[in-house]
């Protein structure tokens, strides 16, 4: 975590699937200039590789130069579909041992998550380029929780949690996007977090499928001891006539029918435009009152 | 496995998603019934709760019923999703110790490879009641094969290979749906099958998924030391234009350059009308010839 007065640099790689449209970057880029940052772009960034944003061999060089370049803080362009490749070729003590802070979303829940596993890092969750800062419109709080965590302004991240289990915690704060988590079940890249708070989301997975992985998860031992489970938002799925009324609601509930861990529902985090920056790998509390959630973040730096 | 001269009886279970028209269980029981077969529909093998045939414990009382009923064969009507949370509460030693044959397919790839994985048995995937016997027509070789299968004569399954790397080994059959078999990884239900030989499908599953889901069996260990991976159908995806040229076979090229086990393509096998009956946990031998490719099943009665 880097804590400058003032604003500090950004350099943008593509880890995952292809750039679409070049000037979403640029776009985003001037953005992030205008919030104060000095902005890089990876020169493979913009490469494209059947749905890849250029062949393995690129995304890796791209890793590399973002750990060598001068930027403190390394943003993905965008998720997509290559992280999982990669994770046996990248250098993870190269990245702790850069300082620098790593963003992204989506299919960057595998760095997230690989970088902790091997190396026991922390890196952050939020914005990425194009989808987050490369559109028509910005989300003013996204950009400023965005902000705020990267200053080290950010303590607690309150939210309306009016499903939520009551529950007052401190851990390691851990997850990020389901469907990647649970791909990294049983390999070297999912940590071991005893005691943790573990925060989850998905896009366009249909609720027996989140259900699926959740069950993969239990029966595995993920979520055994931790001590909190943060739901984020679940969207763009579609529920059909055979669902009979099974839903997500169907899911959560199945879930503490389960696992005996406090669930807290209403995260701002996930496919959408309103979604919080967090530290994946810091120790956080969390705790919940009158129909709200607090995430403690002030730990965060350390 | 049962070597009757005469055709014996099959009891039918749900274990997974609602059947939705109980016309295709009567007709699959008639069909059976025209085969030579004694059928009984376990009571609770037409229930609905949301999407599932029945609540959790109607499921699981079914499969205790299927244990001490008479027929030495026990079907699935259907797959669909629901065995993955029957998994902990299943007495595996009884399954193993009742002497039937299960059969199933898809979500019931989970019973398959748990049993195996908890008891060493041995259990069939292949025709399920309502997709291959109750619909408007029944495929002649599914029937045949499904047949030979139960009476002991099916020695040898040969299929066209052209694509097949050159192999010839012998060793335990395992596999089925991809996706089930991934979403057992870390748990006490994926079976440890070295020197195996593993055949895989799936429906609906993008390319890019197909390859998550083998990326993690490859980082999980799990293909390690595996003789072949025979592929069966991956069917019912959707390409898209930012694909650019990624697709299924992509995936294949990228599992060879990874993973240095034969492949071995074009197994009769999948969410298709033409399907084998194989044995899962079976000695087997798999070679393969001027583009066939042949699966010796005759040890698979043991």
């Amino acid at each position: 975590m880097h804590h400058h007065d003032q604003p500090s640099g950004i350099y943008l790689i593509s880890p995952s699937g292809a750039v679409r449209d070049p000037q979403t970057v640029e776009l985003a880029a001037q953005r992030l200039k205008g919030m104060g940052f000095k902005v890089s772009v990876d020169r493979s960034a913009l490469a494209v590789h059947e749905r890849f944003a250029g062949t393995d061999a690129q995304r890796l060089a791209g890793i590399q130069r973002a750990i060598k370049q001068k930027h403190p803080i390394v943003m993905a362009t965008r998720g997509g579909y290559g992280l999982s490749r990669l994770l046996p070729h990248i250098d993870w003590q190269a990245v702790a041992d850069s300082g620098k802070t790593f963003i992204g979303q989506s299919d960057f829940t595998a760095f997230n998550l690989a970088l902790l596993a091997q190396t026991g890092a922390c890196s952050l969750t939020g914005p990425t380029a194009v989808f987050d800062f490369g559109g028509k419109t910005v989300d003013d709080l996204t950009q400023a929780l965005f902000q705020e965590m990267l200053s080290g302004e950010l303590e607690i991240l309150s939210f309306e949690a009016p499903d939520a289990d009551a529950v007052d915690a401190r851990g390691i704060l851990w997850g990020g996007n389901l469907a990647m988590l649970a791909s990294l079940v049983g390999t070297p890249y999912l940590p071991r977090v005893p005691g943790g708070i573990l925060f989850l989301e998905d896009v366009g997975e249909h609720p027996f499928r989140i259900e699926r992985m959740l069950a993969q998860l239990w029966q595995a031992g993920v979520l055994d001891g931790q001590q909190a489970i943060i739901l984020g938002r679940f969207t763009e799925y579609r529920l059909a006539e055979h669902d009979q009324g099974y839903d997500l609601a169907s899911v959560v509930g199945w879930l503490r029918r389960t696992v005996k861990v406090p669930v807290v529902t209403g995260l701002p985090y996930g496919h959408v435009k309103l979604k919080a920056t967090l530290p994946v790998g810091a120790q956080v509390g969390i705790a919940t009152e009158d129909g709200m959630a607090h995430l403690v973040l002030q730990e965060h730096h350390h």
